[in-house]
C-alpha cells in the first residue's frame, strides 16, 4: 500500500488540510460532505452527499484503502458497519464516546482523568438533583451534536437552569459543575497500529463565546505536559488507539481537569504546520495508515490566531513579516472559521507583541 | 483581486508544488497540459490540450486573473499575445531568453555576467571556428528545448564535435567552452512589481548525467553570494521582472561563471519548502501578484535529494527522522524526477551524513 487511497468523510478545513498534507506523501485523498465546494471539494474529488447517507458512505469505502473522517459527528453504527470491510481511523468506539458528553466524562471517571463534576439531565427532576449536588453556577450542555460552544448554557440559579434546558428543547442533556481555571490547554498525541504514542507539547488557548481564537505552544510546564501525556495516553491505550487524539483541558489550582476529548486533528494544533517537524496533519496521515510517526520538534515558539467571520485582506496579512496564511476557501458567515495565520518565533514574548497586529485584523474583518 | 485566479501552463511537479502552495492563501490554481492526470491536474482544474494550442490558451487566459508558467518551453509569441489581455508573468521577453542558449550567452555579455566563451553553431563551417576559439573538450548544446542535460554533447575533437552535432540532427546549436569549476551553484531570488529583489542563499548542488541529484543550502560564502545577487538583479531589472529567478552558476578558480537562467521555480530551490520561512512557491505567487513578498529566512541547513526513476517506498523513507517527503505523482520512468525528500539540520556535517541514507535509497530506486 505504497500509494493509499483514504477516504475522509467531512470536507472541512481539518479535511482540506490533511489533503494537502497528504498529496506530497503520495496519499490520494477522497472525501464524502454535504457540498462539492467544500474546503476539501476545491481539491480532491469529493461525493457529495449528506453525512448518514450509507449508500455513499459504502461507494466511499469501496474506494479506498482507510476511512478517516474531519468530524466526529457521523452515525457510529454505520462508521461500524464500514469497518468491516475497510479500516475506520480513529476507531468508531472513540467516536462514540466523543459524540456525547455524558460518556466522555464516565470515561474520564473510568481512567481516573479528573473533570468537573457532573449530572446526566433526562428528566426535569434532574435538574435539582444538579442544583443539589453542583452548585452554582452550572453549565448546561446537550450531550450531542455540541462543537465550538454550540448547545451549551451557563445557568446561574435554578430559574435560569430550567430556561437553559428548554432553550436546549429538553435534549438529552449534562449539567456540570463551574470549573475555575486559570487558563485553557490542549494536547496533541498521536499513536499508530504500531508506534506511539507521541506528543506535541501543550498548547495554550483563548476562546472567545466559545470558539477558539488563539493558541500559543509550546506552553512549558514539564509536570503539567507529563500529566496531560497520561490522560491522552491512557485514553489511546483503551481504545488501542489509531490516529491523531486532541484532549482539551482547564488549568486550575488543583491540577489539570479533563474538558473533551476530540478523536481528530484540531484547530489547537494548526500551528504545527509551520511549527513543528511534522504537522498534525500529516502525522494523523501516518498514523491511519501505520507509517512511521514524524518527529514532534519544535521550531520555536508558535501563536496561531483564528479569523471569523469572513478573511482579512491576504495582502495585509501577508504585509506581517512571517505570516502564515491559511484560507480555507469558505465564503463568509458571522463567527464562521474561515481560514488562519500562524507566526513563529525564538522569543514568546516578541512572539506575543508580533501577534497583536494580526488579532487587530482578524478582529477588523469580523464586525 | 483577494481571492485570484492563477493560471499555470505546464502541470509538472513544479506547477503541483506551486498549488499546493497556493491553496492556503486563498488562491485558485487553473492548469494547461497534455494529460489530466498529471501531477498539478491531480489537485486543481486542468484544461487538456497541447502547450501550443492557443485556443485552449486562451481559455484558460480568460478564467484567470494572471498567468504563469511551470515550464519555459512555451510558444513565446503565444504568450505575447496572451499577455494583451491577461498578464503573463514572469514576461514574455524573459522566456525568449531563457529559451534560446544563444541569446541567454548574449544578455550574460551584454549584462557583464561572465559566463563561457561561446560560439553560434548554424552551418558545418561553425563547427571549424568553435574549435579554433574555444579549444577542447567543447560543449555543444541545442539552442532550444534542452533542459535536465537534454540536447547537450560534450567533444574531445574535431571528429566528436561534427558526430555530436549529426547527433542532435544539425539543429542551432551553441559551442561552449569547457568550464572547469570547482562546484555547482545556484541563486534564486524574487522580484515583484512594486518590491525586490529579495534572494534566497547559495544552493550547492550535484548532477548526475545532467540532472539534478541533491541540493545542500546555505552555501556560505558572502562574497559569492553578493556576486550571484548582483547577476540576479541585473537581469530582473532589465526586464522589469516579476516572479521568481534562478541563475545556475559554476564556481571556478576564477569567480562565478553564468550557466543559465530559468524564469521559474527550480529544482534547487525545493529546499525552501521546509528550509525556508517562505518557500520559493509562496514567493513566486506573491510576485506575480504584487503580494507582499514573504522573508526567505532559513531553518538551518536544508539538504534535498531528488528521487528519480521510481519512488523509494513511503514507508522507507518517512523512517528517516525528519525526513519530508515530496511525491510528485508520476509513474516511473527511468532518469525522470518522480519525487524529492529534504532534510534539516542545525549542523551542516550532520546534516551530510543524515543525507546518505536517503541518497542510498535514492539510488535503490533508481535501479
Amino acid at each position: 500500500m505504497d500509494k493509499p487511497q483514504l477516504g475522509i468523510i467531512g470536507a472541512g478545513q481539518l479535511g482540506r488540510m490533511l489533503a494537502l498534507a497528504a498529496y506530497p506523501l503520495g496519499i490520494r485523498c477522497h472525501f464524502l460532505d454535504t457540498q462539492a465546494a467544500s474546503p476539501g471539494g476545491q481539491l480532491a474529488p469529493i461525493i457529495t452527499a449528506a453525512l448518514d447517507d450509507f449508500e455513499a458512505l459504502r461507494t466511499l469505502a469501496e474506494r479506498v484503502d482507510v476511512l478517516t473522517f474531519d468530524i466526529e459527528n457521523v452515525a457510529v453504527d454505520m462508521l461500524q458497519r464500514l469497518s468491516r470491510r475497510t479500516p475506520v481511523l480513529p476507531q468508531p468506539d472513540v467516536v462514540a464516546v466523543a459524540q456525547d458528553r455524558l460518556a466522555e466524562k464516565q470515561l474520564f471517571r473510568a481512567l481516573g482523568i479528573p473533570t468537573a463534576d457532573f449530572v446526566s439531565i433526562d428528566a426535569a427532576r434532574d435538574l435539582a438533583r444538579a442544583a443539589a449536588e453542583l452548585g452554582w453556577p452550572i453549565v448546561l450542555k446537550a450531550r450531542r451534536l455540541g462543537y465550538d460552544g454550540r448547545g451549551q448554557r451557563i445557568a446561574a440559579n435554578a430559574t435560569e437552569l430550567a430556561a437553559a434546558w428548554d432553550d436546549l428543547k429538553r435534549v438529552p442533556a449534562i449539567a456540570e459543575a463551574w470549573v475555575h481555571f486559570d487558563r485553557e490547554l490542549s494536547l496533541i498525541g498521536a499513536r499508530s497500529a504500531s508506534q506511539g504514542p507521541i506528543f506535541y507539547p501543550l498548547s495554550e488557548n483563548t476562546h472567545r463565546e466559545g470558539i477558539l481564537v488563539t493558541s500559543v505552544a509550546p506552553y512549558e510546564d514539564p509536570e503539567l505536559q507529563r500529566v496531560a501525556q497520561g490522560f491522552v495516553d491512557s485514553v489511546m491505550a483503551r481504545f488501542d488507539y489509531q490516529g491523531i487524539l486532541t484532549i482539551e483541558l482547564f488549568q486550575t489550582e488543583h491540577g489539570l481537569v479533563a474538558n473533551e476529548i476530540a478523536p481528530r486533528v484540531h484547530n489547537s494544533g494548526h500551528w504545527t504546520i509551520e511549527g513543528a517537524e511534522t504537522s498534525q496533519f500529516e502525522n494523523h496521515l501516518r498514523a491511519v495508515l501505520d507509517w512511521p510517526l514524524g518527529a514532534t520538534d519544535l521550531r520555536g515558539y508558535a501563536g496561531m490566531v483564528n479569523f471569523l467571520g469572513s478573511m482579512p485582506s491576504a495582502r495585509e496579512v501577508l504585509s506581517i513579516r512571517g505570516a502564515h496564511l491559511h484560507c480555507y476557501g469558505k465564503q463568509a458567515r458571522p463567527a464562521r472559521k474561515v481560514g488562519h495565520c500562524t507566526l513563529l518565533d525564538e522569543d514568546k514574548d516578541r512572539l506575543l507583541a508580533r501577534l497583536e497586529p494580526l488579532r487587530r485584523l482578524a478582529d477588523e474583518a469580523n464586525q
